[in-house]
């Protein structure tokens, strides 16, 4: 059985650790290369046993390697994006920079695992919110398109990260100990509270977050006109992200009818009456409840959907495209 | 100047405490009677410095009353209406016992103050969503008639009483300390997560607390044709509620058009970027941000709004109802 050569860069981050954690458990045949900043060149993890020490992230730190998986943001993504391409390695990237590139293939492996194949060596990964949501809802847009989603989403502090993990777990200890709870991470207090804008705003009031998921979905199921209004908010939950859904279909479609196709569908598990994040959190089925006709319009089904971001909504996901890509 | 004789029936509940701060706040005219089950009496409040002590809720308590303050559950409130009726006593009710009645108002003073007058002994204080999502929107509909909206909820724990604040300050002490978390007031654990099911399920698959969107809003505005998708979702928050809603209008409808009727409007206060439930919590404005146009359909906007689901959500608006009856 071949060994593929695999880095990871950022590869101390919540998605970059989750990536080791992902691919021990699938005991993949592969060997790491952790990559990162210069300060966390040194810094010990184990994989299968062994200990990997960090090296720093360069130019030319890709050589030899058949697989990159990316878990840094846009600036850094961009930057090393062509030295991986010149190393000849496959660069699966987590951040925004190439999704809706047209030369690069936006993968959610349940929904449109033929586009990995055709890439010119970057496939990226979708936003955690589109991951989640279209895993949970094409197998119904499959058979009846969905011509339009209004959403809300209720999304985990995991999304900004380590700081942003860190800062609901400050923050709940300092409302138990009756400490200031000053914001760093996020632009209010979180712990006992929501924050109803992710990103910044587009002219149309829109913000980034709540852009990527139609533009995202758009690319992904090959819908051009598919139209999504979401609202993304912040919530006080540490890692699944949750999704309230309103679909208007093609077609007039029984709950029956959607309740069959989602047991069918890979990826996904019905959980009624309905999943709470907690029930989502360390697996990576997206799970889904509370689905019922929506009695304020025709051709419309409401559901709700939750999955883990850092593994379903981020790491998995990205190891799925390379396990298609191995296969 | 008149003093009117109230009874604040439940009066040691959450609401039925919060009756008596806003009775004090503003300064009513008012000489309290505080009115409980058995096990409550004898319990000791202050108001206007005064000490009032509560007494047992029975078939005879509301004589020489002027007005009821109901803040109990509905069978309650269905026992006592006619002792209170036939003691002579208006009764504002809190409860969802008489809110579909016909021969019953139901009221948001700065929405259909004008129903207030034509009553039968009884006026209902409609459901904590329904007041703050009509306080924000009804402004907008005056002039441009809402034809549907989509509402994702994001619930705070006061609407499940003292026992849900309770257990949400218990779990986040017992997170901290890294005890076992048991629900109890909740079917799930509250802290650091979500609970998407608010009541019981129709079936139509809407929960009780989803249609009282619907059938409220179609009688306190007068639309029996409005339709109102909406999705109640419990949130680790202590005492605000917060809506994402889509709103389907008659005609197209201008954001700076919005924002003018709203900050003209009573018991509103437009809030940019937006609010958080912090941001309106121990105070009786409905604040409203995130206003956009709809990319997704014509005629539509969304809008985030919050509010004390306490005061303005129950006990303020209660009051406020019984205002207009004194004045």
């Amino acid at each position: 059985m071949k060994t593929y050569k695999v880095g990871i860069l950022g590869a101390t981050g919540v998605v970059g650790q989750m990536m080791l954690k992902v691919m021990e458990e699938k005991q993949l045949p592969v060997e790491l290369r952790l990559l990162a900043s210069k300060r966390s060149v040194g810094k010990e993890f184990t994989f299968n046993g062994e200990t990997l020490v960090v090296e720093e992230a360069t130019e030319t730190s890709f050589e030899g390697l058949d697989f990159v998986l990316g878990a840094v943001g846009n600036d850094m993504s961009k930057y090393f994006a062509p030295f991986i391409k010149e190393a000849g390695a496959i660069y699966i990237d987590n951040s925004s920079a190439f999704r809706l590139d047209p030369n690069v293939p936006l993968v959610v492996p349940e929904v449109n695992p033929e586009h990995v194949y055709v890439h010119q060596g970057i496939i990226a990964n979708p936003n955690c919110v589109t991951i989640i949501g279209l895993t949970a809802i094409a197998p119904i847009h499959r058979l009846n398109p969905i011509q339009r989603i209004v959403a809300s989403t209720y999304q985990a502090v995991s999304g900004a990260g380590i700081a942003g993990m860190n800062e609901l777990l400050k923050q709940l200890e300092d409302l138990y100990l009756n400490n200031e709870i000053v914001p760093q991470a996020f632009a209010r207090q979180i712990v006992c509270n929501l924050i109803p804008q992710i990103g910044s705003e587009n002219e149309l009031g829109y913000t980034s977050e709540e852009m990527k998921f139609q533009n995202e979905s758009r690319k992904i199921l090959n819908s051009p006109d598919l139209k999504v209004n979401c609202t993304c908010v912040r919530v006080p939950v540490i890692q699944s992200h949750s999704i309230s859904m309103t679909l208007e279909l093609t077609r007039e479609m029984e709950v029956d009818e959607v309740k069959e196709l989602l047991e069918k569908a890979k990826g996904v598990e019905l959980m009624e009456p309905y999943p709470t994040p907690l029930d989502t959190t360390n697996q990576d089925l997206v799970k889904v409840g509370r689905i019922h006709k929506d009695i304020s319009a025709d051709r419309s089904i409401v559901l709700w959907c939750c999955g883990d971001q850092v593994r379903k909504g981020a790491a998995t996901n990205a190891i799925q495209i390379m396990e298609l890509l191995m296969n």
